[in-house]
């Protein structure tokens, strides 16, 4: 392996010989000589490299060199007379790679939109921006893995084409082996799924919380880290029909240990990310959202508020504020009340626990006043609502007929009855997606934006 | 958190007041005491719990502990007078949790077929067998990222919903919105993919390796690891329709870079897994297959031989021996020429490298001869074909009319082809498979019981 630019900029000594490898940003033409920016994509600071008219072939070398040239630079490292950067190279061999067209070079050096960038998300993890995101994202997935694994949680791969539908997250996608041009019928003239690869109605996976609970009956504790999807034509900058959710589930836990772990998580996450990427939240908090750094720091600094649904009512019945939805106990909270919960009234981050059962899932514990559940959403000043979570309901006999409530066949769910039955224990869980969690990290407004590839109506490109 | 039973068996010290919690997988009743062995997951030795009859409520107690039922054990460590143990765990209370029906529960003391564990996916993780595969998958799977990530490979999400099928690596399943009973059409009677979700036929990935590329161009190093999809037909040991791959991909690499680095990789993984599960490892080369720990060992010990696909067949040609598929130059190589030469020719693992042109994909590099392409295959010992890899082509104009040759669409693939007008480097990268991978460790035969759900013709339970 070459020299990474990171490591030259953060360790690089003064007549140190090094090789480095990247793709030119920009180029500075002088008389004496010529400067060209360098990256290799692994820090947000590009590389200086000095090219002296000693320089083999200097003019026509220079003359490739334009922005989105590839290439590999051997000299000796100086240090730098400019303000803001310790080091620069001085180029003692070029090998040019590839040369790249600058009349057609769609990133050119002025600044480009984000919504103009999507159209060309082969070539925008070159920019500054989407650099950052990209480098963010990936700490940020480390950081979940190491976070669960140093707790011996397991990673646990739950499936993605599933043939259940009850998890009643949204609007499914179909997957098929039919040529749909001509798909087999039966007697009634509907589909026959007999005939489909899994002889049944298959869809992708809205969540892994039903499999994390499987297998946490055998390890305890485990995690999901894998993608899932939402047929929903919701064409918003927080929608996409394929994202990664994190759904960690763990045996003999109730939701004060679930709201325990999803904090200490939280805050080692944001933590996690501000040690190793430190000069890419600068950037997100000067270009992007100036509350990024503020943010994070709440999260790592602050214990948690906690209040009840009810309580939560009461404070935004009392508090002297008009709401656009007006506040009784039952209803959903909305993103106005969440955000004055956060932002105006704790300034921290809080979780709300134990809401009205009718408007949370059945997988949910019933509390003893059996009008709200165990469940808990944890909202974060200008972010909202960043996690949600519950205990589950571990009894059989509550889970069958919660299950028959919401007009769920018992059969579809054999197996997650099952566990009820042999050595059922209380557990719990909370899940979150991942890339809402890069947003609130990076400050970007746009969830296609932290994707590589977004996935959303009427886009599949790349 | 608790205690894992793992820590204590490792760790725990006599007079150590500790709690534990899991289920009970056997009871062994004697005149004064009962035994019963607890697992709470972490490992594949149980911790003995002595449970004495001054304990309160003992008789009702003891009858509740069937196999199969969860508990909460508070005690103190005692050395342990049995053979193969060192510590055991004296009761002072129990908390039964979950009862477990003795008649009901299929997970009896006898021994189950894998067969048979398929059919309780969701309880077969409480087995010694499963249990011991999915610990070392999870190890697996955190050796891959920490191997990547302490060199500074960036993980990347490829999509999971493709509208490109030019990989050609396989049958793919569709992806749609549609209600199948009710698909739109066009004035050919054909389906109206305008109408769908993304406004065009879309596939679940086989492969992230294309998007891979394109993340290596602004990254330089880069690795996927998530789930891919075949819809073959195929209901052998070795296929699934859902499994997970690895790929990284490299920019500024070549064939031979590709080559250390797939070496380094698999040794590394391998060690990490004999390091992290030598408890699981043993019980696989005890239990399931005797040739596990020598494979691994032969994989962490020795630098793989390196062969031309020419040399080899060259080999294969010279030795006596009489193969099922006749060997000539432009064949590809058969389950039973990989074996030969890794087991009897090399006895260690070999990598076979530039391929006939014509047996391989469009993307590898076209050599000078014109005939062959800077393919790589990893043979291993007992295991065949593990890795598959190349360096990709990066220059335009070969690329494009070896898509031409292959009767793709050059329009499908515009970023592909623009990733080589702006500025191109050399770059290489591999894949495995994830299941294959673990199975190869484990010596488990069949490939539905190294992953929690598999996903095969006509089954997609759990």
């Amino acid at each position: 392996m070459n020299n990474r630019i990171i490591n030259i900029l953060r360790q690089g000594k003064p007549e140190e010989k090094v090789k480095i490898q990247g793709w030119v940003r920009t180029k500075r033409e002088l008389k004496e000589f010529t400067f060209i920016e360098v990256s290799d994509g692994s820090s947000l600071a590009n590389l200086q490299v000095i090219l002296n008219q000693d320089l083999p072939d200097y003019n026509n070398v220079i003359k490739k060199l334009s922005t989105g040239a590839s290439l590999a630079v051997e000299g000796v490292l100086v240090e730098s007379p400019a303000k803001g950067q310790k080091i620069e190279l001085h180029a003692q061999t070029i090998t040019i790679y590839g040369e790249c067209d600058g009349k057609d070079y769609p990133l050119q050096k002025k600044r480009h939109s984000l919504e103009f960038l999507r159209t060309i998300a082969h070539l925008r993890g070159r920019t500054n921006t989407l650099g950052a995101v990209m480098r963010v994202r990936n700490a940020c997935a480390q950081a979940v893995h190491q976070f669960f694994q140093e707790k011996g949680f397991l990673w646990v791969h739950t499936p993605i084409i599933t043939a259940s539908d009850c998890e009643g997250a949204g609007e499914l996608f179909t997957v098929t082996n039919f040529n749909l041009d001509n798909i087999p019928r039966n007697d009634q003239g509907k589909t026959d799924y007999t005939e489909d690869f899994f002889g049944k109605k298959a869809y992708l996976t809205v969540s892994g919380q039903l499999e994390a609970e499987i297998m946490a009956m055998s390890f305890e504790n485990v995690y999901t880290f894998g993608p899932t999807f939402r047929a929903e034509n919701s064409n918003t900058s927080r929608h996409l029909a394929e994202f990664w959710m994190i759904e960690p589930e763990m045996a003999f836990c109730d939701l004060e240990g679930d709201q325990n772990l999803a904090q200490e998580f939280l805050k080692y996450v944001f933590k996690y990310v501000l040690d190793h990427c430190p000069e890419d939240m600068e950037f997100f908090n000067l270009r992007i959202n100036n509350t990024v750094l503020a943010n994070a720091e709440n999260i790592i600094n602050n214990e948690f508020a906690r209040i009840t649904y009810t309580e939560a009512i009461n404070l935004l019945e009392k508090c002297d504020r008009t709401f656009q939805f007006p506040v009784e106990w039952g209803i959903d909270l909305q993103s106005e009340h969440e955000r004055y919960l956060a932002e105006e009234y704790f300034k921290k981050p809080v979780i709300v626990t134990n809401y009205p059962k009718d408007i949370k899932a059945f997988y949910m514990r019933l509390n003893e006043d059996q009008k709200t559940v165990a469940a808990m959403d944890i909202l974060a000043p200008n972010i909202g609502e960043i996690i949600g979570g519950s205990q589950r309901e571990e009894r059989y006999d509550i889970l069958e007929s919660r299950i028959k409530e919401m007009n769920i066949d018992p059969q579809e769910l054999w197996w997650y009855l099952d566990l009820r039955r042999y050595g059922t224990v209380p557990h719990a869980g909370f899940g979150l997606g991942f890339e809402r969690l890069v947003q609130f990290m990076t400050g970007i407004d746009n969830i296609r934006d932290v994707i590589p590839f977004p996935r959303t109506p009427m886009n599949a490109e790349f």
